[in-house]
């Protein structure tokens, strides 16, 4: 399901993140980064909450409308930190692929003039989403080559009918199941739904995948990467050439002990808020897909021996210049 | 923040309930009840599923989009139905208020013919509710007065443009926190959401609470209901008085031993969908205002002292008569 935005632009954005990312090779673009990974607080859920209200505390815009989501149970790190905000909140679950659904909602609003700005917020913490998913990492266990690690960061975007980047259209994806249950590979699970996603968005709107300067998903991984451009040649005949992961360009992977690459719902938003709106600007890249995916993991499911289904959703951005024509009245005194 | 509908009804409605619910005052207005709380299936997760499968089989209409939440961590009830339905998907969180936060989305998106037919879902089971958040029902542990008792159900609105019941208008509302911590007691934790967002849905709309024929909340509960008629009156000087509680609607309360009445997701649209919109249908109540309230409980959290915040979403309905003029075409032969 496509559907086509005119008049919805995102106008501010801004990331936050943890120490691991801050010596990651984008760390420049960031708005701040914390030294430590408790971000100021006594447990790893309240230093996602810091993470989201440092983010938040940029904002110049005031918004109409939060609309947000996390990897938590009962996406607390989101509810948590909007009762200080004093906004109307809506609250969504797509694990890893919350930032597109919400952005697609907040364009939705925007671009019928129900709402005029929305901050659209997704976040996660390493050692939160490590602690509820798998093992606290303070238990130090061995991790498979094809773990992802879970970002520490927020994102946020404010979308209203001004701005340079366009939201140009959104796909919202549908749940899709292979019968994947090995946790420590999350890109095995999300790149079905990934390509399912890029296939109903080319089709809806009729365009070839080179209609986009550059195609980006969210945290596939190294491995997620390679299945997904398998699945692409083989199920739809489409070659996924200009293409990257979020997911492999916030870390050096070489340097870094991260595995094959980052995963969260923070991981897309920090690294397209940030590099690719900037390469955007700089009119290096002109047209953007980006694919947000989401594993829909669940320890209570998996332990009655059920598989992970998983989501994802897609936005195509557009970079936009207007002519400023400035009138200035000069006074003379003569 | 509140929208006005103009374009927006609900088409078709069904309600699926489990064996207490079957018992209670409302069982021949749902559409199915299963007579054992497992519904078929093996753990209380998978009832659950159940629950939803069964409610999305009644409908003669084929969607275009689904939009459900539900208790349940990373809402697994909804996600692991929904890969069966092979439908476009928004995942919402909001607890026991999901299902007027899911009509209002809804209706945004077919007011502005964005999306022809959309259905709206939200679910509860008793047992994955009890066990999930407080102790497992197997233990048989002892409860106090002010507790709820969480509806195992499943009930689903299909929102187009046409149909007897008109979405009129819906009020989302904010996170609200007063520092309660008694999870033996979400209707004081709730009820100050409630009272903002009557107030709010008011105000909004410059209108006064007569109005309306009903106001109905979600699952407050008994003590919950005078917490919320104190609150109106002291802080909004606003009388309450055609008002009900989908929570002490649905069982008897002298009864059945479910302490204060029932409470979660489910409990709102299984007396709505059923009851109300048949008073609605006969003209006894022409226009209700609904208010589904949701307690963001999080057991980490409360494991770190913190509070229970509380967010509730307001719609707005109104019953429509058309006049159809059938033009019978008879062929005489003489």
């Amino acid at each position: 399901m496509t559907f086509k935005f005119n008049n919805s632009f995102i106008n501010e954005t801004y990331t936050v993140t943890g120490p691991y990312e801050k010596k990651g090779p984008l760390s420049k673009y960031f708005d701040y980064s914390f030294d430590d990974l408790y971000c100021g607080a006594k447990t790893w859920e309240q230093a996602e909450i810091n993470l989201i209200k440092k983010t938040f505390s940029f904002f110049k815009t005031k918004p109409n409308l939060f609309i947000s989501g996390d990897l938590l149970n009962q996406i607390i790190a989101s509810t948590y930190s909007v009762k200080d905000f004093n906004l109307p909140f809506i609250g969504i679950y797509s694990a890893c692929s919350t930032s597109t659904l919400g952005l697609i909602l907040a364009s939705s609003l925007v671009e019928n003039n129900m709402v005029d700005n929305i901050i659209v917020s997704s976040s996660s913490h390493n050692c939160s989403a490590e602690k509820q998913f798998r093992y606290p990492i303070e238990y130090g266990g061995p991790k498979k080559k094809t773990t992802t690690f879970t970002t520490t960061g927020c994102g946020m975007a404010l979308v209203s009918n001004k701005g340079n980047i366009k939201i140009e259209s959104g796909t919202i994806g549908k749940v899709i199941d292979l019968d994947v249950k090995d946790v420590n590979y999350i890109g095995a699970v999300m790149a079905p739904s990934a390509a399912y996603v890029i296939n109903r968005h080319l089709k809806d709107l009729n365009r070839t995948i080179d209609y986009y300067d550059m195609v980006f998903t969210g945290d596939l991984g190294l491995y997620g990467m390679k299945i997904l451009k398998d699945l692409m040649k083989q199920e739809y005949n489409i070659e996924l050439n200009n293409y990257n992961d979020c997911g492999v360009m916030i870390y050096d992977l070489d340097k870094q002990n991260v595995y094959s690459g980052a995963s969260g719902p923070a991981c897309l938003p920090l690294v397209s808020y940030s590099y690719i709106f900037n390469l955007m600007k700089q009119k290096k890249l002109k047209k953007v897909l980006l694919i947000a995916t989401g594993s829909l993991h669940s320890t209570t499911m998996l332990n009655q021996k059920l598989s992970i289904p998983s989501i994802a959703h897609a936005i195509s951005l557009e970079v936009i210049w207007y002519i400023y024509i400035h009138f200035y009245f000069v006074v003379l005194f003569v």
